[in-house]
């Protein structure tokens, strides 16, 4: 088969799986477009894996024929400030370029689940930028229009993706450098939580808050390919675990922006886009709630306007002493605003970073996300260059706290301007929400409508369909006093439960209301070869410890084991002693407790 | 009746519900008791509440009537750089003091549950030092020989609870103030994980490290104050929710230092009294492992021979940029050292500290606990005196990378050496294990059989002959498959289950042998009325989420409900649908399915 526009991760798996494609072909294929696409733009790579090399690869997965490994043959991108063996490191500084002895540590895990790595990508000097025009290897352009920026730092990856030249690729975040350019190439820049991706190889920016981000066709890629990267890294300071946190999916609260907050630089068409995502949103079960912007501002302004920025002197303090001249002059300039600060404005900054934390934390009792727009406007390259700072601080205005307050988030498309530009918006969430958010963000996008990447023929590929509870989750089938508006229902509140759907059991389980039971409560019961109707269930999602917690304050005569729904899955559910439950009433015929209590 | 030497908590209470005390009479008493001790040691207060006060107070808490109250009565002390409204706040500091409007959270969440607030006391100024030498307002002295150091820096709150003035008392702990006169006075000193006791209305030393902690005479008492105290606080910058970590409590590793490692700076008794403690903590259910000591001591020098320095500077800048003159002469040369660092300096030894975080993390899978000597020795006046740095340093050689690292630990009595003087040892464990670790330390002071405090005459109380299991933890019996040496166990292993103990189920239980199971299981039923002998169960502890995933591992037949065990207690346990049990064999009379394999 001829390649798809967008090489989402799931056609290319089963083109391969079928036998229609191989990686050989595929490798063949995306170097004709890489050479194609560099007529158009030349400043997407700054090295590539050579051709003889790439099909020595593709060959090598072939003999394996592992075509189980989750990114069999699936070609990818590395911003050029993450390290890969074989390649140089420039971070977008030639003075600055080395040879690194192994690869990072997310590279090699990408690799070792079958994926092709394609080549570095440019980026903003040193991830210093949100523009993608501060590199000496040039300017990536927005894929829709050349007057404008790609967006960076992550200027490269963007591109890349969204030009169909590689299925994902690998960007990093520290200030927005992972969703700007995805909003302004109509893909989508997922951001994990600190930490989740180890940062072992990577040239840092801010350590304290470096992320590497991916980029992808659509959040079930991003996320499959974020899952496949994660892994706890001892070499990697500020390493840890993903220690999965559920987010309600089914109705939500979501913080927007306060219309006095709105700020689009000016641009009304944005501020439209931004009004029909959040309509958007409430018609996929999500009830807006106006947030404070006012303690986001204040975090974003530490990271530019603050000490932070000393960090980025500190991870380049050897080579920024003997070669500041070989530096981009923007981002050296940036650089030198370092030396402004002492060492107790650093302690005062990062308590400052604390209490702000705090007062974030707070504000997710009002909300379980937030969705604001990725970047007010998207500017052009002449813009940029007559005000190199200002431009490119306008572009994170919606984006430079989320690392400071340790929060996940995900950049997915909004629609198109009527000038042909695209508009994003980012949904933000508390750390390690990362799962949840993105499937929030790809009900959005899939809902948008809108096909993905420069050529909008691709519709973003969706896997969330699945209703199995991942990891650290929990699916719960209540069947009596927990119903909604039944009086226990409260203890699943109080676990934040969410109510996934509502079914029945298999058709081998009667139901009785217990005696004496207060409050009232009926008693499930599989009898082998019973052919009832089933009983009406509601299928509850719970962490793992709010789960226990609430398996734990179960009385007897009640006890929570598996159950079988009508269409033959298992989930958690209340049974109850057998003898107890037969000493009651049998209502089964009546299909569930709900029906039993309204005719009594 | 007439107050115990050592004031702790129980006996307290239990005298005022039986009303052979009043707080009135301890007030009287306790003021009686300060007054005599005075003449001891007038160093140990540096403000105290007046008499009228206390008075009105005790008579205010008798009106209430409130005995239900957890600390109805109970004295304590403040340590004189948390806030208290109505007395000054010096921090050992006359020309730094000023007058709260409000008392520090912990205070108020102390007196709201009945505490009696008794005065503030002495410390190292600013809680630098780890002596008790550093304070114009005198330098209290080991309650057991005046020649020697108290420890600091929360030198006056440690010797008033080991000289039975208060049943407790607030430090603070940043490299071991919380940790070092407790040593010293042969009392308990319970560090909190960092965060779970809100710092506002703290004097801050290190922010980023700053802990309140707990004295007392047990380490019941202890716990007991940290869990009133504790809640998070958006205003204090660090606060975070103590989110309960279990440890094993029946058997488990703990690291001891290798041979090599032991430095007691030449104190020989000192040796042979941790020699003893690791073996006590052996016969306890411990199994000693070597560690690594190497990353502990170099994260340990980050504090004062590095960056972190900066965090005490940064405390009080504009204090000691205008009274520089009117400091502690060896605490102003300490917070000028900060001056030799720069921004980047800081970060720098922020990243160092994280990524020790990342080795000590590792070394957790080797054991379950550190036991550290809390101190090499305790030193004189006079070393002191001579050498104000290095007989300081001696003794934070086990403490200071606690903080650093994110550790809770546990201070504890080990018995005293020849010359009369006290030694103590640590238990240290990762962030949020507090209430295990002092359980575990607990059970060492109570083995040790030590009595504590100054008198030496009153044994330590303990409460945690409870076997319930808290919070967020769940306990589980099993009864087939699970059982140590049966197949399913390593279920139990992966969700780091803890076996409490073994017992019999109540007599109304009955056991089958499932038919076809893979492996073979049991399946229990309860059956009303049945009188048989209870069958074998292990009850094991996991916390909610190990509990909740197991709990949904568990197969068709199988499911979780609570059973009753023969003591009349319910836990949460195996059952079985019962129409599978009964097409098995009925194996009751066998006593357990451990007894029913071994004949078959």
């Amino acid at each position: 088969m001829s390649l798809p526009n967008m090489l989402q991760i799931t056609p290319l798996l089963s083109a391969y799986r079928t036998g229609t494609l191989t990686p050989t072909n595929m490798v063949h294929d995306v170097i004709a477009r890489i050479d194609s696409y560099t007529t158009q733009d030349p400043a997407v790579w700054i090295s590539r894996v050579p051709a003889e090399k790439l099909l020595a690869r593709a060959a090598e997965l072939e003999k394996q024929a592992a075509t189980d490994l989750p990114l069999y043959g699936i070609p990818f991108a590395v911003k050029d400030n993450i390290d890969v063996a074989g390649l140089p490191t420039t971070a977008g500084c030639p003075a600055f370029a080395y040879e690194p002895q192994e690869s990072a540590e997310v590279v090699r895990r990408l690799e070792a689940a079958g994926a092709i790595l394609i080549g570095k990508t440019n980026l903003d000097q040193f991830a210093t930028g949100l523009v993608g025009m501060r590199s000496p290897y040039g300017q990536p352009h927005c894929v829709f229009n050349p007057e404008y920026v790609s967006g960076g730092s992550s200027s490269g990856s963007a591109v890349a993706v969204a030009a169909g030249l590689v299925s994902f690729a690998l960007g990093t975040d520290t200030a927005g450098s992972g969703r700007v350019p995805a909003a302004f190439n109509n893909i989508v820049g997922l951001k994990p939580s600190r930490g989740v991706l180890s940062t072992y190889g990577l040239v840092p920016a801010c350590e304290s808050l470096d992320c590497i981000s991916v980029f992808a066709g659509s959040t079930a890629d991003a996320w499959e390919v974020e899952q496949i990267a994660a892994a706890p890294d001892a070499r990697s300071p500020y390493s840890r675990a993903l220690d999965v946190r559920p987010l309600p999916l089914t109705t939500f609260r979501f913080g927007v922006l306060k219309k006095e907050d709105q700020f689009f630089d000016g641009n009304a068409a944005n501020a439209a886009l931004y009004a029909r995502a959040i309509h958007l949103l409430e018609q996929i079960g999500g009830t807006p709630v106006e947030l404070d912007f006012a303690p986001l501002k204040e975090t974003a302004a530490l990271l530019y306007s603050g000490p932070f920025v000393v960090e980025r002197l500190a991870a380049i303090k050897d080579f920024y002493n003997t070669h500041r001249q070989d530096m981009d002059p923007t981002v050296g300039a940036i650089i030198d605003g370092a030396k402004n600060y002492t060492a107790t404005d650093v302690f005062e900054g990062i308590y400052r970073q604390h209490s702000l934390q705090q007062v974030a934390q707070r504000m997710w009792a009002d909300f379980d996300i937030m969705l604001l727009p990725t970047a007010p406007r998207i500017v052009t390259k002449q813009e940029v260059m007559e005000q190199p700072i200002a431009a490119n601080s306008l572009l994170g205005a919606y984006t430079n706290f989320v690392n400071l307050l340790d929060m996940a988030a995900c950049a997915v498309p909004a629609g198109f301007a009527p000038d042909g530009l695209p508009f994003g918006v980012t949904f933000i969430a508390p750390a390690f929400t990362d799962k949840d958010l993105a499937v929030l963000a790809g009900r959005f996008h899939h809902a948008l409508g809108e096909a993905v990447g420069l050529t909008r023929t691709d519709k973003p590929v969706s896997k969330e369909a699945d209703t199995t509870a991942p990891n650290n989750r929990v699916l719960l089938a209540v069947v009596g006093a927990h119903l909604k508006g039944f009086p226990l229902h409260w203890q699943l509140e109080q676990e934040h439960a969410v109510l996934r759907n509502t079914t029945r059991t298999a058709p081998d389980y009667r139901l009785f209301a217990l005696p004496n039971a207060t409050p009232p409560k009926p008693g499930l019961v599989r009898e082998q070869g019973f052919e009832g109707n089933g009983l009406e269930v509601e299928v509850y999602e719970l962490d793992a410890a709010g789960f226990g917690r609430f398996v734990a304050s179960v009385p007897q005569p009640m006890s929570i084991g598996r159950i079988t729904l009508e269409d033959g899955k298992e989930v958690c559910g209340f049974l109850c002693s057998e003898a107890v439950a037969r000493s009651g009433t049998d209502i089964t015929e009546t299909g569930g407790w709900r029906y039993y209590m309204q005719t009594r």
